[in-house]
């Protein structure tokens, strides 16, 4: 443990608002899309910074952003630390480029210690975590762990039809001197910064969560399929309104899934109507549903609940339910929770053990190396909204907590699972 | 009544055939939206088979397109026949283009004959009658009569913000040397041939529909006002999701207001959602609502309990409702209805009289001036669809339906109303 400063708590906050004017939004938010014109903006102002630290960047075939500290043995395996820089259309400042943020102050603070460490650290940028541009999200480290296949990834389309494949193309095609990786290296462990985007260290006034886990989660994409007519001309009871339909199953799931206790969440975020005219009888509604719990026996219970219900509801239209993500609940690595904890005990900052209600990137790394997540409030609890804001001090209590965690595995003999 | 043919029945359904590949969609459709590069296209195709037929183009501030045949009094009230050139965006190739490419042939067809009219015959194409692009619909006619100013057109926006305004320029500078008409100018009588867009006439096996009048539409534009939030995070009990107050509210609307009687017909045929991201609570759901009814007090009742439903199903989110069309069912012009019977019985169709479901540009005509409608049956009823279908003999039956009527009315020396 040194007695110098741990990190330069007015570099990251600056750096972390400087990011934060790529894809500002009139209301304050960030609109930063993965493999976005945005995104690639982002990459540069990162990469800038890491390289005046020393870090080198590379990417993968996913599009992962790699910034590497070289250690005293490069075949050891890295430790792997970061987030995600992509938003939610109407997204904030902190969800993902707070843990980017962080892990790169951490490391950069360490390099400027001037000790090289044991084995490489390697900040990390996932590609679409987020999932709203190309869905279902955390493509990036579900890449990297293997967890979906590239041709998969890149097949998947946005809304104006582009495919993820085109899009990585052209991010790479941004970076053409950017050295590329083999897709999903070995790790010695997995560190993840996050604002919680619940309420629950704000209410408990506690400055650090030591994540014990990632809620289960389900989605589900729902096509309600009808018939076209004139909204003046075809008679009530001959039509087979998609969107008369939607509503039956909509009112229906909200009210039976969303009462099943008080930890569900379930929630209706997307819709397309077809044609979506005024005058026109919708012949088609597809939409997505986003199913959370903790408990996996539940979430399985509720997510074969909603096909019946789906059937049920929908006639005179039909319906298909596709299942899209299916991601069980999961336990972080309780050595390097332990080791969380000490490091916020050490620098007195409160803290206390908290499930990680929204998925994060942390979900798959853990399933291939040892991994673990700090949380920080946010105010109101509220992400994945414009207004969305973390205390310039609990930004910095976090990457402290990061930093000294880093230290000790950066500079330990060997890392234990 | 001459001996000679009415019309030319190929060279109608040839120049309908032409006119249907502007605008023409992979399924058989047309989507051709109003002031569209799709609208100017079809302007050009239209004023060059006009000026074949010796009928001259002009202009008035709201984009209507008229073609004239001059009539030895060049000062007396013209006759005016047409419909609109715009489409659904899933829409067919009659809706409309049927009714222009009626007029024009039987203009046409008369200025062939050699005889000079008695007044100017006008043919027609109204702006904007769909309403898909620029909410509500029905822009031209209402200018043309009146009954909504050229400040309140103008302003209304398309879903890429682009304003009637700014379209309407667009098409003028696409004509910069045809003449501009006043708006708004005395019309000796109006009619309109169209596709019924509902089964009546092809389940009665009958050719020729006498439209007594249409039925009465109110449309609102409703939006629901939640507030955002994560979809994994925020409590299901402390969630104000406007996607789940819509469809608490859409199902009660359809279950009440859909079941009034058989005549009623209530459609939400568009939906926007803000944000419209899979893992975000939705903040903002705005819809629009079509009712419409042939009895007016009904109409009227059913009008005023939507907005009472909205505001019982919408809590926890607010709600508000405004009404933008409210068109009472009309009656058209008895002399004008007994002429089309007339004629119909002359060529030996099958006639019967027909409410329309639907609302037509001659709605707002018969404010103005006698008015009257002429239905030719559609497939399957079928309308606002890319399969709308309707028989070249259907087609030719209708058109010389109105060439017989506008030739006793072109050589009259008056009209009485």
């Amino acid at each position: 443990m040194t007695s110098e400063p741990l990190i330069n708590t007015d570099r990251l906050w600056t750096r972390l608002m400087s990011l934060a004017e790529i894809g500002a939004t009139p209301a304050g938010g960030v609109n930063r899309q993965a493999l976005s014109d945005g995104e690639i903006a982002a990459w540069r102002r990162v990469i800038g910074w890491a390289r005046e630290g020393g870090l080198t960047p590379s990417t993968d075939a996913a599009g992962n952003l790699f910034l590497t500290l070289a250690g005293r043995d490069r075949t050891a395996p890295p430790l792997l630390l970061g987030s995600h820089l992509d938003s939610q259309p109407t997204g904030g400042k902190f969800d993902g480029a707070a843990g980017v943020m962080a892990a790169l102050e951490a490391a950069v603070s360490l390099a400027e210690q001037g000790e090289k460490p044991a084995r490489d650290l390697i900040v990390v940028a996932w590609m679409n975590e987020e999932g709203s541009r190309f869905a279902p999200g955390m493509m990036g480290s579900e890449a990297f762990t293997g967890e979906r296949g590239m041709d998969a990834i890149r097949a998947a389309r946005d809304a104006d039809g582009i495919s993820v494949g085109e899009a990585l193309d052209r991010l790479h095609q941004a970076f053409p001197d950017m050295p590329h990786r083999p897709l999903g290296f070995a790790a010695g462990a997995y560190l993840e910064l996050h604002i919680e985007q619940g309420p629950v260290l704000e209410a408990a006034d506690c400055m650090i969560g030591v994540v014990t886990g990632i809620q289960g989660k389900k989605t589900f994409q729902v096509v309600v399929e009808g018939a076209e007519g004139h909204a003046g001309a075809l008679a009530q009871q001959e039509r087979r309104d998609a969107l008369a339909a939607f509503a039956e199953v909509a009112s229906a799931l909200h009210a039976e899934i969303g009462a099943i206790d008080a930890d569900i969440k379930f929630t209706i975020g997307r819709i397309a109507v077809v044609p979506n005219a005024p005058s026109v009888v919708p012949s088609r509604v597809s939409f997505s549903i986003d199913l959370r719990h903790p408990d996996n026996a539940v979430l399985d219970a509720a997510g074969a609940r909603i096909e019946t219900l789906c059937q049920e509801k929908a006639p005179p239209c039909s319906v298909t339910v596709t299942p899209l993500v299916d991601a069980p609940s999961n336990v972080f690595d309780p050595r390097l929770r332990a080791s969380i904890a000490e490091a916020a005990r050490e620098q007195r900052y409160s803290a206390m053990a908290i499930l990680s209600a929204a998925g994060h990137d942390a979900r798959h790394l853990a399933k291939v190396c040892p991994a673990a997540m700090i949380f920080i409030p946010c105010r109101d609890g509220a992400s994945h909204v414009e207004h969305e804001w973390a205390e310039p001090d609990h930004v910095a209590a976090g990457t402290a907590v990061l930093a000294q965690v880093l230290r000790e595995l950066a500079f330990a003999p060997a890392i234990e699972a």
